[in-house]
């Protein structure tokens, strides 16, 4: 892990577990049959890592995993750290090493680089339209399968939060889940005995009537769900401070403002990491 | 496998390996703590999956497998084949069995099937963009990592076709290769003498110097990399059918039909992997 | 997953995989070579657990996992249920099938279900001796390599209750922690910018004066550690329910009584699942 | 593997994928989020594993391996080696470097030293406690899952020694083997012809008829199961050195020796791994 | 498991890993593309491996197990048994089912069953050219990479037996070791003091002198390395039926018989696993 | 991966994998108890691979990784290359390092590197009997399950070609796909509209007839299944140049010539993986 891992929170396992299997997925038993065809043994190269739009970076030490899992002789230097926001034609970083080594790791790394910037960029433009409100933007367990811990760190590199990581760590309490308990006070006290001290409980509403409900219970954070931002208004006020207050459906980059500015707490956003475009990478062959 | 899978192309130990890592991804080793919580063991339901909008689907069978992985009690029946295109509100698959089965493999079945059912829609927007046309559209390396199988199983969901799986099954002659070899004439040599005779090589040119320069040997296609429209119909003219034309670079919705006009037989885009949204899919509990 | 599982804690896939490993463990690639040799292909028994002393049973699923691991004919009913307290010489489970197979996976099967018991067993010990009070059991992150999720279940199954699953959901902040960040309050800080708004914060503490100095922002708990009992009842009443209080260090089974009468909200105990002797169960074979 | 490991027995790839998997499970995919938070990327530190309590040490090379994994900049050293006996407050090893790493890998080191060094202690009480007869300390198949190899490797730390590592590398021949085969005569014999010339057989004996007539056939060993005193020492003189005799069944430290003093063998003893608690041993920060 | 099984001496779960990497690597992440695009997804078939010579046959349970990993339904019918000897053209085994996927697990399914029945049938060639004589005809370590426990079952299936599993269930001291150690004294005083008491004793002596002085300790067994029969049957007497006496060392069929008839228990032949070739057997398509 | 390696065309991650599987089979989770046993911890030794026959070196890079999973301190020098052609008696490569280390990883060293120079020596031959020709020598499918990468290498290094790596990335029309697609002609259509511009297609053919049918199409490749050389020598004329011609089905060291001398382009022989003996080389210690 260099020091370009913006805050350190994938281990180093995670990430060569990854890595190896995105290899695998593209080396398959054989290699690079083109790269070993045509290329000394003995070459060596430099490249670098450019961005060919202007975005914010993620995943750095990933794509240094990767030519590194090719081959350990690969040098890799970051020029910039995860959570930079670069401009067009900005040099990220710089790899040098066996020429066979930087074309046979450069798309798993490019891969990787590429959809974390993207999503890091997409969440970045997120965070700065709700500029100056109290809202922070947060992303969902809508994510590509796979790769969760890589697209919550490059949601975070990216100006976001996280939501919780999976079904595991933290409670939210749906419509079916309160159905099934048989209402939200069941629902609530059941959670309550069944989790951890250290496991918080959100409860996800629809109206102001369910939020009502929800707050005679000792809970920990409200999921506004799909209301427009005149009901938001008034549901944080009627929250008033008490629990940390989530607006989640359907938020876009139009609508994002105006729902921070009903005044709630956490904006979800599921297109972080289920629809970002990548942000574009090229790698360019820069020396010898 | 159900008769709901397209072409066959993803073997059961495949998503097999698949789905346990994205359930293990969300469920951690402590489960879903929020149904566990609320919902009675014995409790059974019905959920319906439905199409948000109009798009085609792809990852049926990926679903199935999501929900018997957590249970294998779940039945699962799809409603229409990967590869149908359905309009917004249908409905695409019915599971039923136990409640918390459902409920805890729904994200992962989802984020399956939104993300390749995505892939699939954007690739079908290409494909008709092209149609009448003798241009294929197909995908690239450019695909997110661990998941290249399932996206270039959703593209040919979508009518896209497939360029190579990866490094090892095909040759693809790229700059830095041409130069590292000392020349387009050895790098080709080098190449045929690398690999079997069931292995495909592709050149890439520039320019039609190049172009003209990669013709004079045995190779089986050409990318034409970034070449405006003008310069296509040239080299397409040049090629004269000898071997298979394939346009890259930078290709959108709003200038693919123009490319495939020039006459190619392969159009690839990177985005249909890269950078396609999601089609949104929902899970709606329809009974008990 | 039967009925016989306590709170379904345990996913499937997280059951099998710790069932194979156990068992390659115990077969190697050889397998049982006794029972191979000495008995026939298709004989068949019943064989059932039965306890050698009395104690809270927790497992079960995992028992009937690994025998049908070894052969997917083995039937099994649970005939009792985990979190069960069960009188010496009580039966709790029955195995019918191949006679090779009972035998083959007794050992991994008992493996499981006795150290999960012997882990409920103490639990419960501890929990009945602050009945009465506030104070809830809870377990650490002091737990046999690998076995985390089964070890927390247990204690669940005995009536404690789960600290953090681990380093990576929920915050502890413990004096070396302090010293790095520069104090307290950049501590506190620090941690609350980096996680999302789902975990908790928890701070560890030596005396009165660093609680006041934790107490001063906003976290969620504070453990208290290696307090005397006049001291924590200080601690609780500086506290005074603005967050939970947890008592660390040092509790037996002699002292956690007074600890709990002191007032705080949990006690943590490290041996639950670093020292609990098994409970002792045994497989007899009862029928042909 | 450095020279603090004791005998060599446990190969570098085993320890490798233990660590691994205890890492992952404190870590999950998001790291330690507290350490993150507030410990500085570049922060260095030493630390100081010391013993509470007097005891045996077993597993160095362990908390090696999970420090590296963390993070492969952390320096090692062993003050004692694998089965030496320590006293209270001894240092038994230093680890130096990138101070996250050694907050992050803390807990699985000491959880793998802790564990590993109890089994030793416990093992150590019962030789002494044997020393002067012919006795020798064995262990059973009653371990961990998961953690056999690193179980057994504790006991020889101890100074006790292994019986048959699984199923799969040496015969002993149960009562229901028996019964399965038609007598102890061809169960005997089938295990002979089963078996390979480097497998031993031993065969377990309830009463001195049983003894009699498993003597009649070839084999290595007798297990002695459940005998008292009396009848283990009839037993031993009916033996008379011809094949190794050994006690099982209920042995305390309180019936140790005088079971020894009856002449088997060898003493199993299942406690050692299935009930032993942990030697308590800590890791102090004692430098920058 | 099917009854098909020679002596069960294959786990399932052994088997089960065994098969999904060949059909990993038979299938890549694509799958079989000339099926799925030939084959309709609903048509079956029926399927007979037939032997194309004559000899032993090995693996049903594995051929079974490769089918059904591709898809559970096919079903399959062993008309042999693993270890009988099958003339030219027999029938050994039916599978039915979808014929995907016959075709698609048709050579993983073979590729097993010839190679482990070409172990069997030289195993078999072996085993009879010593009929009549004490001597036993084992293997060695000397196995294909990952294939140990089936070439070693192969061998069993063959009439022949197993020498040590690996490094780790047996000793074996061999010149290098008797050097480190300071001689066979200390060489075999070292083994039985490190080694448990279930553990085989061997050592490797190159002529009589080195008999005699091995002989002097209590060792199960002597491996005559590379003696002609001379020589061989002077140590057969020498050792007076004390130990087992093992020959090895370039044994062929041609000089196994005059081995054999020197007396020795045991004659071990590399061959076995790393030179045979396999049986022929094909699959041939004989219903729907 | 050194320059010892014939052409790259194994991936190191491969190479790990498959040395650590191995290395689990001969180690289990005891290691090496002879040499742990007798050989001091702190012992150096080297030692030199010999050929114990002449042959054709392959798998240099494997035994290197062998030895530096069992102890990355060992240090490994290559005296040919991967393909070279050596005399009895040649030394190949010399390792030096932790005496125990060397003992521990001779075997799977040696099982990797005589099993693959067995092949590169068998596939050398048939090369040699078809010099002059325009022939080349290919392999099939019908390889060592687990092992397909590994020995495609080594008859790539014996001067031979790989056929395709598996059913994935290649098509191969035999008569049960032309069968169940109702013929020749549609189950062509079918393959060319299933598998992407970059996979070649093969169609078996077993006469004349359905020679000429299968070339009314556009194929790449013919295979001319069991043909006697009369009938090839028909089918090379008939093909003519248009697409390449396979012989295959029978070939032997002693009909390979004559079939060359037919004119195909491809001779495919199973015998090269499925039935080569290794190639005799050993490990003898040379110096502390």
């Amino acid at each position: 892990m260099t020091e370009a891992t913006f805050d350190g929170g994938l281990p180093r396992i995670v990430i060569a577990r990854a890595v190896e299997q995105a290899l695998a997925e593209d080396l398959g038993t054989r290699g690079d049959i083109t790269t070993d065809a045509t290329v000394p043994f003995d070459a060596t190269a430099e490249a670098t890592f450019g961005a060919r739009l202007a975005g914010v970076i993620a995943g750095l030490a990933v794509a240094e995993a990767a030519f590194q899992a090719v081959d350990p002789r690969v040098g890799f230097e970051a020029l910039v750290r995860d959570g930079d926001q670069v401009a067009t034609a900005a040099a990220v970083a710089r790899a040098r090493g066996p020429a066979r080594a930087l074309l046979t790791g450069e798309r798993v790394a490019l891969n990787f680089l590429c959809h974390m910037s993207g999503i890091a960029t997409l969440t970045r433009r997120y965070v700065d339209a709700v500029s100056g409100t109290r809202a922070r933007i947060v992303d969902t367990r809508k994510t590509t399968p796979g790769l969760r811990a890589f697209e919550k760190y490059a949601v975070r590199a990216g100006g976001g939060a996280n939501h919780r990581s999976g079904l595991h760590d933290a409670i939210l309490i749906k419509d079916n889940h309160i159905v099934a308990a048989g209402g939200v006070a069941p629902a609530i006290a059941a959670a309550r005995a069944h989790a951890g001290h250290m496991v918080k409980i959100e409860v996800e509403v629809g109206n102001l009537d369910e939020l009502a409900a929800a707050l005679a219970y000792p809970i920990d954070a409200v999921l506004l769900d799909n209301m427009d931002v005149t009901v938001l208004r008034q549901a944080v006020a009627m929250v008033a401070g008490r629990v940390l207050t989530e607006a989640s459906g359907g938020v876009t980059l139009e609508t994002v403002r105006a729902i921070a500015e009903a005044g709630v707490d956490l904006i979800s956003v599921g297109a972080l990491t289920h629809s970002a475009p990548i942000l574009d990478l090229g790698l360019d062959f820069t020396g010898p």
